[in-house]
C-alpha cells in the first residue's frame, strides 16, 4: 500500500495553511462583500433580519476519530449549525470556521476536514467567510458560527406555540443514537481484536445518521413554498422529549404526543431491538437526528397533510395539562426529558 | 482562610448553566431582537454593512491559568475579537461566546469568566447574544464571534494602502510580549520554590498589557469624529512587522518605517533590557498588543497630527522598494516578519 502523503502544518505555517484553505473556498452570495483574508468578513446590507448561531465540537466529547472520517466531520460541523438556522425558519448565508489542531494533524488532514466543510457549503449554499486556525495541545476542536436571513415575520421562535396547535416532526428519530451505539460496539470489538473487521454494512442508515447528518433546509424551503409559518420551531439535537420541554417552557404550554405517531425507521427499530433497548427510548431521548420539530396552527394542516416526510405526532395543550406521552394502550404517562449530558 | 464555594457543573447541568449565564447578561442594542435562549440570536435589519470575526483561545496555547485570572481571560476573549472589528473601522454590536470546560471548572469558575465577558460587553457596548457551553476532556477553550456595523464607505480593508500614505500606529508596542516573559519567568521561579512570591509590582504595565488588553475602540470613534477614514487598517495581534507584511501583500505596496518613530513604553524598554533583549525586537515582533496599525492619505495628516496617542512611523512605498526599517543610524535594513508561531 502506498504510504499517504503527510505534510506537517509547521512546514507551511499558519498563514500558509490559511492560504491553502482560502483557495478551496467558493462564495455563493453576492451579499458577501469580503470573505476570508482580512480582520473580519464583510456582509452587505439587507432588509432581512439576520440570525446568528454557534456550535463547538470537541474530539473525545462530540466525536471519536477512530470511526469518524474527517470529511464527514467537516460536513457535520457545518450541518449542525445550519440546522440551528433552519430551526429559526431562516436561510443560511455565511459560516465562519475555527479549527484547533494538535500536531497529530497534517496539512492533508486539514484538507480532508475542509473537503467536508466545502461540500456542506455547496449543499446548503453558504459562504465560508472566515475563521481561525490555531494549535491545540490535545486533539481537534471545530467551532462554527452560522449566519442566516429571513423576513422578520418568517422567524420562528421556540416561544410561539399555542394551545391546539399541531405538533409536527420531520423525517425519523432515534437513528443517530442507535448509529452511535453500533459504532461504539464495533470500536470495542476492534480494540479487543484488531483482526476483526467492523460489521457495519447492515447498519449503514443509522451510522450515516450519526456520522453525516443533514440539516432539513429542504423543509424550510417547502414551508415557504406552501406559505406555512410554524408557530414555533426547534431542531432535534438533544432528543425529542428535551426539545418538547424547551418549547413548553418558552411558550408556557403543555403537550400531548402519541407513541404510535412517532416516526422511526425500520433499521433504527431493529437495531434498538438487537441492543435490548426500547425503540421508543431512542426516539424520545436519542439526540443528533437534526430533524425539525415544529408546531402549526390547525388552519395550516391541510397544506401539510399530504407531505410524505412531515409527521403529526400530537398537539399543544394548556401548561397545567403537563407534558404527556399517550402510549399505544391509550395510557397517558409523563414525558421525561433526558437529552444529552456531556457534563 | 474560608474555603471557596465550589458547585459542580454536573449538579446544575448544561441547561442550568445556560440559565445562570443568561441572567448575568445585559443587552445594549435595540437591534438585538433575540439574544440567548433560542436556536439562534436574531438581529434586526440595518442599512449598515456588518462585519463578522471569530477567534478561539485554548488553554496551554493562548493562555496559562497559573497566572491568568479567569475574569481577565473572559475580558480578553471579547477584547481580541472587538479589536478585529475595530481593525475594520466598524462598531461592535454583538458577540457569541462558546465555552468548553473540563471537570476542573466549577460553576463559580464559569461565573468568573462571565464576569470578565460582561465587563468587556459593558465596556465595548456589545450584546452577548448566544453561544454554546460544553464539556472538554482537557482544559478550557473559549471561542468568540463578534459582529459589528459600519457604513460601507467607512470599512477599512488591509488592501487600500497607497504609495505615499502615512503609516500610523496607536499606543505603544512590545509591552504584551515583555509582560508574557515576566509572567513566564515568575512562574518558573514559583515552580522551583513555591515559597517564593512572584515579584510583579514593578511590571504592572507590561503584565496588564498581556493579561487584559484593551481594543482601541476609542481610536475608531475619534477617527469618525475627525472624519478620517484610513486607507487600510489592521490590528497588531501578531507583531508590527507581521501586520505590515499583511498590508503590503494585500495592497501590493512596500513600506519604510523609522526605528526612532516606533512607540515603546519605558517599562517595556527597561524590561527588555533586563531580559537582555533588543527592545526593538519586542516592538517589531512581539504580539498581542491589540493596537491599531493604519495608513492615511497625506491630506488627513493635519487632522491627526496633534493626537497624543497616534504615532506616525513611516510611509508607504512602491512594492519593488521592499519593506524597510530605517535604523537610528539611517541604515535601511529589510524588515523580518516573525509573528506568532503556535504550530
Amino acid at each position: 500500500m502506498e504510504k499517504e502523503k503527510r505534510t506537517e502544518i509547521g512546514s507551511i505555517g499558519e498563514f500558509g495553511l490559511i492560504d491553502t484553505i482560502r483557495e478551496t473556498v467558493t462564495l455563493y452570495h453576492p451579499g458577501t462583500l469580503k470573505g476570508i483574508g482580512d480582520d473580519a468578513a464583510v456582509l452587505g446590507p439587507t432588509e432581512l433580519v439576520r440570525v446568528v448561531t454557534t456550535d463547538m465540537l470537541l474530539e473525545g466529547v462530540h466525536f471519536d476519530l477512530s470511526y469518524t472520517p474527517l470529511t464527514h466531520l467537516g460536513f457535520k460541523a457545518v450541518a449542525v449549525n445550519v440546522s440551528d438556522v433552519a430551526a429559526m425558519n431562516a436561510i443560511p448565508t455565511q459560516v465562519t470556521v475555527s479549527l484547533a489542531l494538535s500536531n497529530r494533524f497534517s496539512v492533508e488532514a486539514v484538507a480532508a476536514i475542509y473537503e467536508g466543510i466545502n461540500l456542506a457549503a455547496a449543499h446548503y449554499k453558504v459562504d465560508v467567510v472566515g475563521g481561525d486556525t490555531t494549535a491545540s495541545r490535545t486533539g481537534l476542536v471545530i467551532s462554527v458560527t452560522a449566519i442566516g436571513e429571513a423576513k422578520k415575520g418568517e422567524i420562528c421562535y421556540r416561544s410561539g406555540a399555542k394551545i391546539n396547535d399541531i405538533i409536527c416532526v420531520t423525517g425519523d428519530l432515534g437513528g443517530a443514537f442507535m448509529g452511535l451505539q453500533v459504532l461504539e460496539r464495533e470500536k470495542q470489538v476492534y480494540l479487543a481484536d484488531p483482526k476483526m473487521q467492523p460489521r457495519l454494512d447492515a447498519y449503514s442508515y443509522v451510522t450515516g445518521r450519526q456520522l453525516r447528518p443533514d440539516a432539513r433546509m429542504d423543509i424550510v424551503h417547502e414551508l415557504r413554498d406552501l406559505h406555512v409559518v410554524p408557530t414555533s420551531m426547534i431542531d432535534v439535537s438533544d432528543g425529542l422529549a428535551s426539545e418538547l420541554f424547551h418549547i413548553c417552557q418558552a411558550s408556557d404550554v403543555g403537550v400531548a404526543i402519541y407513541e404510535d405517531k412517532l416516526p422511526i425507521d425500520k433499521q433504527t427499530y431493529d437495531t434498538a431491538f438487537e441492543f435490548n433497548m426500547d425503540p421508543i427510548t431512542s426516539v424520545l431521548n436519542g439526540g443528533e437526528d437534526y430533524e425539525l420539530l415544529f408546531t402549526i396552527d390547525q388552519k395550516d394542516f391541510p397544506s401539510l397533510e399530504k407531505h410524505p416526510d412531515i409527521h403529526f405526532i400530537g398537539h399543544v395543550t394548556a401548561a397545567d395539562q403537563g407534558k404527556l406521552l399517550i402510549t399505544k394502550s391509550q395510557t397517558a404517562v409523563p414525558l421525561k426529558a433526558q437529552g444529552w449530558k456531556h457534563f
